[in-house]
């Protein structure tokens, strides 16, 4: 039968006790929520709700065509201006997920004959745009600038260097400076994914790009999502006027996909006006992150130092991490689990999430599950 | 300097007049609509938008995660059942765009070691997901479902079709019986996108699968938008339930993407319902469809009869083409343009959508128009 050899992949999962299963969270879940990426607790926040719904009202449902057709609207110019000057970029365009937007980027950014270096650590959206892209892919090893300094030195043509800015996985930080430094040596351009940075880094939540000081930089362009930080949907590139006006004409995740909807454009919009007005949720989204760090490994837990938003706890094997996980659900605690196959390195964790609004309780309440779970 | 290269295309463009820029539609644009995919004309419906409306307050702006961690929310499941339901399918499953569906779909359904077929004027989405995935891909001629068979013949181990229902740019049908003939005959598999054809063709919009007689198939699996017909934003995957719990296993822009916005299923649930209640909608697209292409024939225009709910009419070079939209648009409709390099048969067109809810006036505006600008 057509798909019957996917039957052999189901069951090897099945025996390997490491199946998926979709479970639908309800409005009123009393879980405790460190797994989503919600960092700054804007997603509910009645600001970027009233965001949505408003957009919505005037807007309508969705944005009814493509970006270059029907589907811009003034609300995706305002949302792209205001990005732009938050960030401090030249330019931004909107895409209908950062995925997109990442294989908008790669892709437009390393034609025919040009390297690509990519970190081996790097999402999964900035993977396959390196699939996708006409250029050679040289993937070096994680966080490791001497490696793409080396790699970039083998290339006369057009290079890139691509990198997450803060790992999705273990939520360490990449070293931007040294990143960028290799990159001017060689003429190569940056392209960094802030997805886990924007809204969490820089002053304000500007972002790692612009903590480094390469927000505005002609050989720099930056990612990310509006579907963390900033409680909503979408995805975003910003960079040199250039760029974007290149993308809008190159970049088939542009052209040829509908424009983000209103509604996602209005909370997303609503999400940085609040962040713009309240910056001190980035800083306060680290501060909840350090503090649960520091309480697991007083709780003996082996937790990775956090850099953004992101903790990492280690797990013994993958059915251990699943069952761990599964143990804090039924504790009442919602946490991650990242195992292989999704994680290339093999290595099995929780990933918890700190959120902006987490009072001293819960992170207490949290660390308390966690260890009285630990396998 | 890094991206200097870009420079020199952004030159060539500028000189052959085919630089594309965006142009931002205001709320309360007076143009007569004949180029977004807002086919059933419910982008707007106050039950759609409200639809919207209810999802973001009930469950916020984002989904605030990946569809295995956080990003499943009841709603998502509710539309999902209501979706396969409605088309016959055994399993639904929602991404955050058709693009993304697509490349799930195809990446998925064909490992190493398989063949891909796919038609020449597939959807760039599907040809993404032809590049990414791991098997070899042979293009077969447009709606050639001889030319598939023989390709087909060709190979021993898994194998998939890969085509548009409706194709994008022409508004013509594939010739989908034929097509599960040829695939039926070697034991492969069907993948259809239906992007164009859910809720325009089949009973009472069902879509092009439906239509065919496949729905339900063990072997069809067809995607799908929820931004055309259903006035939203997302995508669909629709098939045999192995193949969903596949995807929510394999399928990296599944896994590694963060759930569609609530307020994006809302409106979809709620066009879904609405279609359901008023299902001559879905004929009333069609009719006006015909209706435009008999008077652009009558007024001598090069149109191509359409076979669902776009009309499609030849410009003798891209540059008429462009100026022949623009002339269009200063007299008061918007049109589509097509040309090269995003058709890859060199070419130009005007493309023009139907809207069930078009008046007799507004056709014979629209075509008045056409004609008084003709190069
Ligand atoms: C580092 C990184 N980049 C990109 C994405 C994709 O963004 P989106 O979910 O908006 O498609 C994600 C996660 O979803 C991510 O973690
Ligand atoms: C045939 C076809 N498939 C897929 C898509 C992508 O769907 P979406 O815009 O929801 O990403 C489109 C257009 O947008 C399309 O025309």
């Amino acid at each position: 039968m057509a798909f019957g050899w996917i039957d052999e992949q189901a069951d090897v999962r099945r025996r390997a006790g490491l199946g998926r299963t979709l479970r639908a969270r309800a409005a009123d879940s009393p879980l405790l929520d460190l797994a989503s990426n919600d960092y700054l607790g804007l997603a509910r926040h009645p600001e970027v709700v009233e965001g949505a719904v408003a957009a919505a009202r005037t807007w309508g449902g969705g944005a009814t065509g493509s970006r270059l057709v029907t589907g811009t609207t003034e609300l995706h110019g305002e949302l792209e201006r205001e990005l732009a000057e938050f960030c401090g970029a030249e330019a931004a365009l909107v895409f209908s997920s950062g995925y997109a937007a990442n294989l908008a980027a790669v892709t437009a950014l390393a034609p025919h004959g040009s390297l690509i270096v990519s970190d081996a650590g790097n999402h999964a959206s900035l993977i396959d745009g390196c699939r996708l892209a006409r250029g050679t892919v040289q993937v070096v090893g994680h966080a490791d600038p001497e490696a793409a300094r080396k790699a970039l030195g083998t290339h006369a043509g057009p290079a890139v260097l691509v990198s997450d800015t803060v790992f999705s996985v273990d939520g360490d930080a990449a070293p931007l400076a040294a990143l960028a430094a290799a990159c001017r040596e060689h003429g190569a351009g940056l392209l960094v994914d802030d997805a886990h940075g924007l809204g969490v880094l820089g002053a304000g939540g500007r972002g790692a790009a612009h903590a480094a000081g390469l927000a505005g930089a002609d050989d720099v362009v930056v990612t990310a999502t509006l579907s963390k930080s900033f409680g909503s949907q979408g995805g975003v590139v910003l960079g040199p006027a250039r760029v974007v006006d290149h993308l809008v004409n190159a970049a088939r995740t542009f052209i040829f996909d509908t424009g983000l909807a209103p509604a996602a454009v209005g909370a997303a919009l609503a999400a940085l006006r609040l962040l713009r007005r309240e910056p001190h949720r980035a800083a306060r989204a680290r501060a909840v992150a350090r503090d649960l760090h520091t309480r697991l490994i007083a709780a003996g837990l082996d937790a990775v130092r956090p850099d953004a938003a992101v903790v990492s706890v280690r797990a013994p094997s993958p059915q251990t991490a699943v069952r761990w996980a599964a143990d804090c659900r039924a504790a009442g605690l919602a946490v991650g689990c990242f195992r292989p196959p999704s994680v290339p390195d093999g290595v099995s964790r929780l990933r918890l999430t700190a959120r902006a609004d987490l009072s001293e309780a819960q992170i207490e309440r949290a660390v308390r599950v966690i260890g009285d779970t630990r396998p």
